[in-house]
């Protein structure tokens, strides 16, 4: 097949679109032509959802808004879990650090492995995707793209389609009675921008997935009075400190007062949904829309990525995550292959088995030891059948599961263990000062070494 | 011409989109029968920004809130200026009410009408517009719709196509320097829904239009600990009561500390912004959409309706307003009248003509005064050319006269005033509680009787 004349859309320039254009450049070092390339990203810049916004609702040219993250968000898995294994975090700050760093830490290391190729080139910002179309007889997809800035919309056709969207963008947000008659505020986590608002104020979280861990412990640490979780199935169920709290499910609203199936009530001064979010491809005829509820092995997609009806169209980064970057990553070096001709499709009656055989599996999986266990097989499965650089996923698989321990010991400190890293061979720094007591998460004061910081007072630049 | 067979689709079932179905109905009650008729809203239920949603950013299924409505919104202009011709409020309510009526009263009145009529069976609910293009051969449009509800795509094709999506639902939303480190909350009044929240805080509201103004004048009737009103030009001028102040433009912020141009500075607690909304059409291609700015007089539409570049395509209630429900109805007559063949459009030069007429005129303006002649005279053009019950349109110019001066005597007591119907002679009753007293806003308070409502407190149901 010549690849050469053949043109690739890829949907979406956050950590799984950028992973992609790294493939094809990965391949080019190599000496061997890409295809045409054309990433297309809503935003004005890349990072996805690391590319913090403090907008929200919808952002400057009226699309819903991409980015969940918020203010002192630091990584809630050790940064060993998700190094890219041709792009060290060594190589990138040029010495050991923490395990846990902040967003901005992190953005910076997406951003330096693509810094170094001339990735941009191939991204429109500024662009979204309105309309997908899939020609069955020319076999091309015609995309619909909106220059947002100017404006002005335009068609072009493609041989493959990356959707790369991500799928922590749409909020799922449940009605409760009572809910349109509370006083105070209430938003979805995706909205949330920061602890600060809710100071001194008694917050309802509802949600026991790591939205409302996260948030939960964030507002405890930057002054809310109080915090109580309320769960739907089960509580999180770590140790919580004086000051949060988990309850069951919320029945409804009076007024202020929050009422739980277990017959108790409370006053609070705000509520945030950590309620979970909706795979969403508005883009997409729902002939080729991947339609899933958020789970490790998303029906429909040979190795995760291939649509199975139309493998032309690939879906990267849909899974519910332990791995993120290392994911994102073999799933692009394999759909890379693909379209360069290098890796070969089964039959769909054969994909459809393997997707069966992992589905089957998905079925059994029990608690978190099994799911890590379960995602780790399925990197396992990609990486053997691409040149994507190994590295040991069973080190990395423990790391996991040490992780999910020390969550459970004490949900305050886990932050500040360390780890080894699997690519380097490298020992995490502790981080100068405790994750409880740092309430300044820039990268300036992240990279400071010990000796900079220790007449500062926390939070204080 | 055969308007049996033809199709007309109408974007949005809102006022306007519901007066669209409205005019039809009145022509079949002559006994002339309609084209088929298929309205698309993607919400849950009819009425547009009158249909208030708790939610805020996006909806239950992801798409972007259309509503920017809040709890204690009241009417800011007399109902008299707003009465459907062919629908008194006498004949909704059988009794004479205030001039001034909060959001569930108006809502129920537009319901009334629309209640007499099929016009729900014409409704797709749920349902949004994904993509719209136009066939120069066939001459027909064809609509991309997407049932959220079903989570299932589908086509359509139409002769005719009538954009009534509304203007009011794209936040506007500039960016201020430090904005990202403010600690409050910062949202946009389209996402405001009540006043509860601000509660003892210190607001800064950014704008000087209607939303700053009531917002403004909300949070201070609700207990906010102060209003700040920042304007970028002029500021609204009122005399404000003790606790709403204006300032020029916010510069910066710097921490919680807003800097404004002339040089005073101050601490908030949040943030709205009311700094307008974008008209957007994300289902159109940019040759079909309306680009403008919020004006009485959008460029390229004959009659403020019929785009000239092609008259199939409609769009109502595009204008900035003081005239709301009732233009709606004169525009919706007209558009029907032009799909039945009984309005004849004149060549696009003629109309481009006319256009051009209105639109020197329209830069002629030189205050709220002469906005109010030129849309009173926009519509005096439009009623003359269908059979729209005329009413008396100089009676309501000047009631808009007296409103604008009310509001500029007080800004607290202007919805205490009354005024006479032009469509049945009625003289509206004093509400029985006065307005910066009555913090309840619902239907059954606003209808009871003075004998019901004396021995009760304010704001208790």
């Amino acid at each position: 097949m010549n690849t050469k004349n053949k043109r690739v859309a890829i949907i979406g320039a956050g950590p799984s679109g950028l992973a992609q254009l790294r493939a094809f450049e990965a391949l080019e070092k190599q000496g061997i032509e890409s295809p045409e390339i054309v990433c297309f990203e809503k935003q004005s810049d890349w990072g996805g959802m690391w590319n913090y916004s403090w907008r929200t609702g919808v952002g400057k040219y009226g699309e819903p808004v991409h980015g969940s993250m918020y203010k002192y968000l630091w990584s809630n898995g050790p940064k060993e879990c998700l190094e890219f294994s041709d792009y060290s975090f060594d190589e990138h700050f040029k010495k050991p650090i923490s395990s846990y760093p902040p967003r901005p830490v992190l953005f910076d290391y997406i951003q330096g492995r693509i810094n170094k190729s001339n990735a941009r080139d191939f991204i429109r910002f500024d662009t979204t995707a309105r309309w997908v179309s899939f020609d069955e007889e020319s076999k091309k997809f015609t995309l619909i793209l909106d220059n947002l800035k100017e404006d002005r919309t335009y068609e072009e056709e493609f041989d493959y389609l990356i959707v790369a969207s991500g799928h922590f963008s749409t909020p799922n947000m449940p009605f409760f009675e009572g809910i349109e008659d509370f006083p105070g505020g209430v938003m979805h986590a995706h909205d949330f921008r920061g602890a600060d608002q809710f100071k001194n104020q008694k917050l309802l979280l509802i949600g026991s997935s790591y939205s409302a861990e996260d948030i939960g412990v964030q507002c405890y640490k930057h002054g809310a009075k109080s915090v109580t979780l309320s769960y739907r199935s089960n509580p999180i169920g770590v140790e919580w400190p004086d000051g949060i709290k988990e309850v069951p499910l919320l029945t409804h609203f009076d007024g202020a007062t929050a009422h739980f199936t277990d017959g108790t009530s409370e006053d609070f001064d705000a509520v945030v949904m950590c309620t979970g979010y909706q795979h969403k491809f508005p883009f997409l005829p729902d002939e080729l829309r991947l339609k899933t509820k958020n789970n490790l092995y998303p029906d429909h997609m040979y190795k995760g990525i291939f649509f199975n009806d139309l493998p032309q169209l690939m879906y990267l980064g849909m899974q519910d995550q332990y791995y993120t970057f290392n994911m994102f990553d073999t799933q692009a070096w394999l759909a890379r292959d693909y379209v360069m001709g290098r890796f070969k499709l089964p039959s769909k009656k054969k994909r459809r088995e393997d997707i069966r055989k992992w589905l089957d599996r998905h079925d059994a999986i029990k608690d978190s030891l099994d799911s890590v266990d379960f995602q780790t097989d399925y990197i396992k499965d990609l990486i053997a059948l691409s040149d994507y650089p190994e590295f040991n996923l069973d080190k990395v698989s423990e790391m996991f599961k040490e992780w999910l321990r020390d969550k459970e010991e004490n949900i305050l400190t886990y932050r500040d263990k360390t780890y080894t890293s699997v690519v380097t061979g490298t020992q995490a720094e502790e981080h100068h000062t405790d994750w409880m007591f740092e309430l300044d998460d820039s990268k300036e004061r992240y990279l400071a070494f010990e000796e900079e910081v220790e007449e500062t007072v926390p939070g204080e630049k």
